[in-house]
């Protein structure tokens, strides 16, 4: 049994790590650590964790394998030792995913707390970057836009079947925002309203540019085509989900339906247990506490474009869950390990 | 592995049914069956469900336990055939709740299909009934209210510090109407909307009385006391959940303070993994996807009433959940396998 | 044109406000204040609201007529020196509901900033102390839930149909916690559930406890019935809207069904505009933004209870359009003036 | 006082009608019609409507002007002879948008009713085509979609600043799909939950492209730009708005920031009363039951595009109170007459 702990307990994030865990059959959560909340019981912070016995403290103790669900800056100083001591780890945090620290410093208004071990971590998005999880120790769990968006345009900028202008439109549940107070977040007003925001540009921009430069065809070549990404989040009233909308234009002669868009798909995440290319288009609920992706790739045949709709929960493979299934990935276990349940409908 | 049947599973009992069985590791769901959506897989109905490799077929095949989920009347005439071979069955329907034939014709406005029945079937609401629903091959699963107002009442009334007026006032979210279509339960109308309804005699009340009735103290006695409880349900725009807010008079000379409650509550309960007293008043959240009853009993002492808070998921504890503890301990099971699953939260 | 002014526009009764008078053909809103936003202008903070050309400033200038939407105590020591002055003002905070000013001082925790104003104040539940009102230059606007409870229970009580034993179960949307951050209010939280709150006491009991003595028949006699009322106020994830569900017990031989008591009701506010007896269990939607209040009142015959059941929202008829009614009243004008509009359905 | 009649006052937009009609000082709403509620009073199909003392009827009487709430087909054959008759009306259905009947037909499925009717035709969005509505006795009420992203991308496409490629993401409240029943408006289907729909082509995308190309600069060269533009819509679980998200390349030397794009967006809607452009992402909620539309353009300065965000009340701007101002334009009072209330927030 592989002893775990999560560092900063008490947001959304980490709390849904602690209800996941609690099904796991080969990691036991035995540390929780959270500053405001230290001394108290996890049950007393968390009702519907009562099952723990844990109280959290102020700093983890002895544990195999840890979490930290720590805000950005936070999180790699806490880490840094542990990374160090060669204790695995799972950043939720944004400190790891930007591989140039001059463009973490840019975007996160600050100079990166550890950069000295940012090549050692791998960018954990298990579908599309398995085998480097799998061999690190230090692994930088995805921001939950990414991790929708790049599931969903994955397997047409691999294949070569969009050109470099593309467009991201996705729409969140309120738990993204975390468990902070904000009058946005206050129910009465953020109830029956829809609003866009981060349009000057959202921290998860550069992460999602990183990575489909990374994967895209020829990027080798001397002149890799210049990506243009735009991404606009919109805030949306419900608790959890994500849905992301993505727009390309087609490259000539590739695909020309939205029946051979999706047996592309299909062949892409062939075994994917987490994967699944649906024939309709999704609802967040479908997945809602789930660890599962639905992704529904279509073509607009008037205008050549293809739309690729994913949907997750942004708490579990839109953090947590994506967290899990890396952890299983760094220890050698089946990746479904612990999250296999069905997602919770209605 | 016990092989596990669901008749009805196209409603949101069944489908929960379903969700909940995918975790249980005693028993295979094997068998689903739906007239509607007969020859359909599983997963076209319900996405979440697309683990299962099922197909909706028009009745159910061989199978060792039968869950059903039909709409009252037709279970009974569904169930009945099993009943009398000696398959075990957890009927969620209300076919067997009434022990009288003649209150069920009355509430249900038809003859019941199977009263020779009826003497056979155990009451499930497992932590009041804990033995016969042990001993039974039918038992009929407690309707959603009376579930959680019975958990609320039954440490008073069995221990004899409330009289017999009692009120229970009840907030449901929407799934509790089923997965049919009224104009009532569209969006547009449920949506930021509370309404009561059911004032003239809801079904579940006269479920509520005769299991109240049934643990009076003094209920052998000649005159008992004539039990008089008003239950009013209402619709409050959330899919799950149940909270019921339950006021009885104190008899002289009990209990003195929401302390003192709540320490009978806890003593009533010792031991029971599905049913915690709380110290402050719950949210129906903090149960919300779980088989968890949160408990909240407390004393007015300008009015001397007892008041008592309990919240439910409905759809787990008040139905497919409740139905799978029925079948653990009909199956000589602990009583939790396949329910630990922590509460979805937020 | 009455010259208007609004102590505190920034929180949701003061903005509520501001949208009424808007329509008000003989008002007009010529100040706003607020401290945190002075110098702001009102669009700023309220984007609806940005017809208006007024500027937030710290304190009012000089106007015919004042609302003051302050917090308890703040708002006494605003208006004292206003009411003084002989200006009239309606106080939308809890200040001069209670007539007892040791009561004020046991719910509200500090001592009453100004007794002496007390006796001159009129409780503003135009509907129930028409002349009162009339005839003031200080009305203390009711609370939001005494407001439903009153209507829905002072023909039962006016009438002598019910005895003292009373029981009023409110569930109430979120903007009625104001526009204050707690985490109890962020969306997450908030959505998708039902909590009960303020069992130990919610302050506006003894509002609804002195006005329902007031009006006991009688209340002159040596021993008046001791008023036993349990009051227990449940948040539920919608925005606006109060449904309250009273409790008591017939009196016998008074009225023996729900159409008698509906028809008693009737009677009882003929000819009020903003009261209406409907025959089928009201929805808070149906009254959302207009300032009704729908009433309807049912007798549980099996248990000789009266059910009243009353819907307001709780911004408008539960304060800022109670605020303008009593206005309205106090100036001589027809109540219904700027008050008109339908409610926004769905 | 003109008299006014509202065929079809049975869904959501008939009602809407019927509401702002209420506050109308010039029009009396005198005959409202609809088939299967015929013989009701008013007050029984919708409760908030309790004001008006009108009965449904099957058919309309005699009026002075006509809005049609009918679905399409239905609408135009309805209409046709009181068009022909020269009663002034205004269809709120889709007949007489499109002004090729060949286009109706492939998208509407069936023959248009009237086509000879199509040239007297003025299309409904005021703003944008005040001229032909002010001289029309036939206005096409646009479609709510269209409304708002007509209104977000007008200036850009008038003034020059985008080319022909075009990407329109809308996020619609639920009352936009009407009044019918369909499981996925069923609440518990709904709620928590985002969707994605008519990918393989809405109704409204014709009619966007045809107000686009229609106001295109340089339309009437040999060679017109080829509009190429996706819109996709999208459920969001509120019962009202609307927000667009519209996405354009920037034209080479045209506008270079958000400000300077607000400022040519600014002069466009020069003192209209019911568009406002904006210095922040607006939200739906600011909008809630009033006339405006809000419109917040920015450049994304990576790639260059134009980003217009937009938001309107999908059953006011985007439905009844068009067609109400369209009413005023074409009887030649003020636009804002009736109009004028702010929105309900919270």
């Amino acid at each position: 049994m592989v002893r775990v702990g999560i560092i900063n307990v008490t947001g959304y994030a980490g709390a849904e790590l602690a209800r996941l865990l609690y099904a796991h059959p080969e990691a036991q959560l035995t540390g929780v650590s959270g500053r405001s909340a230290a001394g108290k019981p996890l049950a007393d912070v968390f009702p519907h964790l009562a099952s723990y016995d844990l109280t959290i403290t102020e700093e983890l103790g002895d544990v195999d394998f840890v979490f930290s669900a720590l805000p950005h800056a936070a999180s790699a100083e806490a880490l840094a030792p542990l990374v160090r001591a060669g204790v695995p780890v799972v950043d939720i945090s944004a400190d790891f995913r930007l591989r140039d620290p001059q463009e973490y410093a840019q975007w996160y208004g600050q100079e990166h707390p550890a950069p000295e071990l940012l090549s050692r971590a791998a960018y954990g998005l298990t579908e599309l970057n398995r085998e480097a999880v799998q061999s690190s120790r230090l692994v930088a769990n995805p921001g939950c836009y990414p991790e929708g968006a790049l599931l969903a345009l994955a397997p047409a900028v691999k294949e070569g079947i969009v050109g470099p202008e593309l467009i991201i439109d996705s729409k969140s549940g309120v738990s993204g925002a975390g468990r902070s107070m904000d009058l946005a977040y206050h129910f009465a007003e953020a109830n029956e309203s829809v609003s866009a925001y981060g349009l000057d540009g959202h921290r998860h921009l550069p992460e999602i540019v990183q990575e489909l430069a990374a994967m895209w065809p020829g990027k080798e070549a001397q002149e890799p085509p210049r990506l243009r990404v735009t991404f606009t989040p919109h805030l949306v009233p419900m608790t959890r989900g994500i849905l992301s909308t993505c727009y390309g234009s087609m490259l000539q002669g590739t695909v020309r339906s939205g029946e051979e868009a999706r047996e592309l798909y299909r062949e892409f995440y062939k075994g994917e247990p987490f994967v699944r290319v649906v024939e309709s288009p999704p609802a967040t609920k479908q997945v809602s506490g789930s660890n599962m992706c639905l992704v529904y790739p279509t073509v607009d045949t008037r205008t050549e474009r293809l739309v690729v709709v994913s949907v997750i929960d942004n708490l579990v493979k839109g953090a947590a869950g994506q967290a899990v299934q890396n952890m299983n990935a760094m220890l050698g276990l089946p990746e479904t390990t612990g999250l296999e349940s069905p997602a919770v409908y209605p």
